[in-house]
């Protein structure tokens, strides 16, 4: 016993204990109800990968590159785990698109792997939830994409909350106006920074790393910060840039998102026009989305994406546009726990059948399963403790109910149903027991 | 264009495609359902742990040595991808057992992986479920354990399967009273290959390897194969046996367990006693459990388990007896896909609205989020293309229901609802669209 190995995880991952699964658990399963509820179908895909999938053409000196659990396999294989999802759905869709055939709407919920510095909120293993429709440029799925967010955000229980939209031929339509085309990239990589750095931060890399002005960064700023309706910023932007054809494109498919969502009975509140969202990623060619809690701004954005040219163009000559976005659950989650916004509970069944003698377990049980069969989640506590112990168990874990059988209840063919918070027992008659837990759990 | 990158999965690494995702995703949540109406609480552990923690004092020979992704991380650490959920269970138990209390009732779901070599419905990574009710020497967990094996089964929608228990501590009070308690682990290791062998060769095993003789082997097989009804098998066992105080524990609680079964409604040909289980794991210590298919018993058990005295001695003082199993869902998928038992569905949705014109999108979505609100999966058609094409991607992608609209029925307030199998059409007012949607799925 000496040599005991001590129990500890590796640093910057983490247990789910069942506090926190269970609201972790409850949030995929809505994620993905509202997913499939549009339509777009789940695909999974190893968490395993040859190395030169995943990293395709990405430069050495990519910080992924120094962030990926790489590593040679038994069969002296060259492999990595998955960094994201997109990478996998990518080769994913070059292998099997010839079959699936297009438009092709997938979903993905899993774990990904980064070997990043560990902060608050961030861990080295966490769970992307990601949709997109690839085989079509319809302007269609990109409204949908807003629309499947606001759903999304509503499922999990939120209602402050905004989904902020921009364009990035818009952005690049401006660029190309204020003669910052060749420059665009690193534009927008400071412009994206803005709500983390602040203004002068921002114009300070416009100007010292991108190769704007002064007045350039100065221009692109005050374009981003425009102020006004939703209608007001495109009819500006309209006379303005209306001329320049990505612009006049990018405004065209902005107005069609926001009515789309409108008619479809999206408050619009929730749904903004932001030109300062730029996405950091070169990838995106399109609509841009970002969704900020009005509650929590500091955890930044909780669920973004885009429009993209060109889904898997590293392994496959067929084109496939598409759009899609990602909900960062675990990241969600973790602001939740630290803001003390999940239930306190760990246990997933509201009901304890406590046991008072071995000899009635397959009565316990036996009503145990009526319950569970009508959707109840029972538990039967396992030993015929001291009725006292077994009730202060049911607190600790959260029971709300708990459900009380000895030789006289037998005898008399009845259960005492307690409210556990309240600390108020009735008598019910077996058949009862169901209609009278139901009520209490019903409060 | 000429460097593309092979998009190809690793070998024994398989995608999840719709068609098989969907019921996969089904399974699984089938699975987490009937596990929390029994009050286990979820957990979740990394994928990657130290390899100290995963090998524990585990012999180099043992297999699973040379199965292991194992590597060191870019921090140096010497990590390795979990090859079981059991072993990160134990060490989560002792980490967190103090602040968790007993009884601790968990399940855990998800992927492990083990390098072996691959064949028929066998993979490199494949998901595990399992639940265990530790903290506790009772009885009553033994007995749950093979009522949510029961109704597990139930609800992954097989009717036809036996759940097979045994108790080692029969079997090992049947192997003292023989003479052969000092050799009890390779005799057990032998019989337990008894479906897979044959009588012969586990004859063989138990006299070459395990060191038994040829008398001996014989009566083994002639326990373990012992006819009757259960009832019967118990009591020939009692009056040969009941003098061992092993046995007599044993057969004690298989009655018990049985019992429970049979009062709480388990119908008796669902759970048998079957004395030539073994289970090949050291690790066992009481009753046994291994869930076979009747109409697939080629794949061996699909939910298999046990009792144990001690869950996590490697990381802990702290004595932690417990009872679980572990339902192979991969394999069970596997099988099922082999023998054509999953439904052709390639869409989570079963209505398709049809883009008659674009302009009418934001309709189309009102529509279709005023189904989803009602429970019902609805996708919109991305592009405008011909109504002829929208009706064959619906059919190649098994949608049951389309609605169209164009500018004549937007006129009326109508929507025309078309059974796609039947190919037949109705005109419903846009009101009653639901109730005409839910009419044609619940055929």
């Amino acid at each position: 016993m000496a040599d005991l190995i001590e129990p500890r995880t590796l640093k910057g991952f983490r247990d789910y204990p069942p506090e926190l699964m269970i609201p972790r658990e409850a949030l995929l399963e809505k994620t993905r109800a509202v997913y499939r509820s549009y339509g777009y179908a789940p695909i999974d895909t190893p968490a395993l990968e040859y190395a030169e999938i995943l990293l395709g053409k990405m430069s050495a000196e990519a910080e992924i590159q120094r962030q990926l659990y790489r590593f040679t396999d038994n069969g002296g294989r060259d492999v990595a785990l998955r960094f994201d999802l997109t990478v996998p759905f990518a080769r994913f869709a070059a292998q099997h698109i010839g079959k699936l055939g297009t438009p092709f709407k997938r979903y993905h919920v899993g774990p990904v792997w980064r070997g990043e510095t560990p902060q608050a909120g961030r861990f080295r293993e966490f769970w992307q939830c990601d949709f997109d429709t690839i085989g079509t440029e319809s302007n269609a799925a990109d409204a949908e994409a807003a629309l499947v967010i606001y759903d999304l955000m509503r499922a999990l229980g939120f209602e402050r909350f905004t989904v902020r939209i921009n364009n990035r031929l818009v952005l690049n339509g401006l660029l190309e106006e204020l003669g910052l085309a060749d420059r665009a990239a690193a534009v927008l990589l400071a412009l994206d920074k803005l709500p983390k750095i602040g203004r002068d931060a921002v114009i300070a890399e416009m100007t010292e790393k991108a190769g704007a002005s002064a007045g350039q960064a100065e221009r692109v700023l005050a374009l981003a910060g425009m102020k006004g309706t939703d209608t007001e910023i495109l009819d500006r932007l309209t006379s303005e840039f209306g001329g320049n054809a990505k612009a006049a494109d990018g405004i065209k498919r902005l107005r069609e998102v926001l009515d789309v969502a409108r008619v479809s009975g999206i408050p619009e509140e929730r749904l903004r026009l932001d030109l300062s969202i730029a996405r950091g990623l070169d990838y995106y060619t399109g609509t841009i989305y970002e969704t900020f809690l009005l509650d929590l701004p500091k955890i930044g954005s909780v669920c973004s994406g885009g429009r993209y040219d060109n889904l898997a163009g590293l392994y496959t000559k067929q084109r496939l546009p598409g759009v899609g976005a990602s909900l960062g659950l675990d990241r969600l989650l973790a602001a939740m726990e630290t803001l003390n916004l999940l239930p306190k509970t760990a246990t997933p069944a509201p009901v304890l059948v406590v046991q008072f003698s071995a000899e009635h377990l397959g009565d316990y049980q036996k009503m145990a399963r009526q319950l569970r069969a009508e959707g109840i989640g029972v538990e039967v506590y396992p030993e015929a403790k001291k009725v006292g112990q077994q009730f202060k168990y049911a607190e600790q874990r959260g029971f709300r109910v708990a459900l009380i059988a000895g030789p006289d209840e037998f005898a008399q063919g009845v259960w005492k149903v307690k409210d556990l918070a309240k600390r108020e027992e009735t008598t019910a008659a077996a058949a009862e027991v169901a209609s009278a837990v139901r009520n209490l759990l019903a409060v």
